[in-house]
């Protein structure tokens, strides 16, 4: 298992459908059934060739929690499905403060005046009679939010290609290695296949 | 339960996700967990305001068998996923003949005419070394094809909407009964509230 | 023309394909040729029962400027393109505050010293070596941001539907409204039966 | 400029927006203003980072003429619009005969007795009273159809690195031969880095 920075967003998994079997049994509707590559093979040979529609076939639902900054990176993926607190609806209160893996510790201070006094003015705003929708102009980026996120194994596997690069932001990436840790522990077959390929393109 | 005609078409469920406390679950997410609405009276609300969104959290996979003029129609749905039997590596050598339910007994003489010199004209083909690929073309719209269709319960209340309606062709409607059938089974609540809304909307 | 609130955002068209005389040829494709009805009645035909796959042959290409939070709204259309102002790579120094329209004077004070206390953390984080990416966790969702967005008129009548309406929040109302002006100017006879059709739904 | 065979289908541009420059303003938009890079090389730099969603601003619309077998295949590429002849609405006379690059001139006969048998079987059963929904059960896939297909330049070279290559369907691949060479000519450079890419990939 990918080790990961939970201060930094936390995936879980909620509920999943598919799995390697319901692929391989999709490909061979398209093959004709007397196709007699093993389960492995067949998995290898679809994402070799880049046959990777019938990846849409398992789908997982997740609960995600982290920063809005990491969230909006994560919305545009399009191919999947979001449901978000609203903040219309919730008032806000908690913020991301980066792990000391990730910032030199002296910079902390300048998170906590910043996080600080926007939660203070929100709240004024709040007490002043503000609508919610308004007031949150002031909250930051680091606000953090919770969301469903139902997105389907090809879709996932174009996610984990972007997000686990190390151009990826420290933040989504920690997003990425928790969804690869359940893709992994999931869909072994396709994960490993999966896997194989994306090292030997960045290798 | 609907009754169909099974001759037009077979849709069966292979695997679902989500269900009405996944839908409920989400949509607390959205409008905070003190919203204390009970599940229906929620489910009416995001039916009736068009918050449809939250429907994409329920999956269904259907394995289905019709006609290729209903599966063309039905691969305009784009959004669902789609694996087909394909004619490149697969031969074909079933056809669909309408029920009497459909149409007058006396013409079915021109589909047998029709059906069999196109088989009989797909075998001579492939026998003289034509490739499948090619030889299909003399196959008729009638032949019956297979595949497996994963859809969330958004899309599937949009499909249902299009086709059901008494202007969709017979043989999709029979399509769409069935999955509207298991539709029923799987999410009572939200089934009720669309349908609900559906027949209001027709009336 | 809708009167709108430039303050709370703003769309400029910067390109379009399309038109109501692409549509009407497009659905002549569909009908066959000998379909005689004339433009308007076609594409009243067309929205009345739902067939508005036609109009995703029209497309346009917007610039917007707004506030994170409207973006943020906007942003979950996914059937649309967006490129946006990345803050990893380029600073942020422009805040959104809501006109007198909006909101009452005297609650302009939280807005601005959230935004400056905001403002100055940031350009301390910066100054300091934090990268980017970190440091704009501390600046507000009232940030002005910049996009282009690529949308055909199919979606972007569901836009609007969504959008105009008073439920709506403000901001993206006045977005809404911009985007309504350039679609009833660009496709004037589309944009009278959608209207007309939108109109009677709300009565 | 590729050749390509006419008779296996036709397609012609309609209109076009967007282009090379249209790519260059909204890859400047997100990298920051004083990027200084030439076109080229911010061209050159996007399609090697897969940074694509940029190139969705530029969208095609063609007319399309091609045997619905072909067409089948294309509509497989969800992320475009169409907009199809019904053969519910319209009568079909015309059928594909593959041309003696595809195909042993001695095979013909079996194509002209199956289209022949099935046109006639067709004609009988609309003379009969049969609906044209229905009667098209006996029209062979080889009959020819048209349709409008408006698709972003991110998912036509999705479309191309897939139906140009060599395990494509000869048919289909001459309808991406003419979509290759209008893409050539309207977005010089676009292609010249998109194909620089696909030859090395293919090396």
């Amino acid at each position: 298992m990918k080790m990961y920075d939970k201060e930094a967003g936390l995936l879980e998994l909620e509920e999943f459908m598919g799995g390697d079997d319901a692929v391989v049994r999709a490909a061979r509707i398209c093959y004709g059934r007397d196709d007699i590559r093993g389960k492995g093979k067949l998995i290898r040979h679809l994402i070799q060739n880049g046959h990777t529609s019938v990846f849409e076939h398992a789908v997982f639902r997740f609960k995600v929690i982290c920063p809005i900054f990491t969230q909006r990176q994560l919305m545009r993926h399009r191919i999947s499905s979001y449901t978000e607190r609203s903040s219309r609806y919730t008032n806000s209160d908690s913020f991301y403060y980066p792990s000391t893996q990730r910032m030199d510790p002296d910079l902390l201070s300048h998170f906590s005046i910043a996080y600080n006094t926007a939660y203070v003015q929100y709240n004024n705003l709040l007490s002043k009679g503000a609508p919610r929708e308004l007031a949150r102009s002031v909250l930051p980026m680091g606000t953090m939010t919770e969301f469903k996120w139902t997105i389907n194994v090809r879709s996932l596997m174009n996610f984990l290609e972007l997000r686990l690069d190390e151009h990826a932001q420290y933040e989504i990436r920690q997003i990425a290695r928790q969804a690869e840790n359940y893709f992994a522990d999931k869909m072994p077959i396709t994960y490993r296949e999966w896997k194989r390929r994306y090292d030997y393109e960045r290798s």
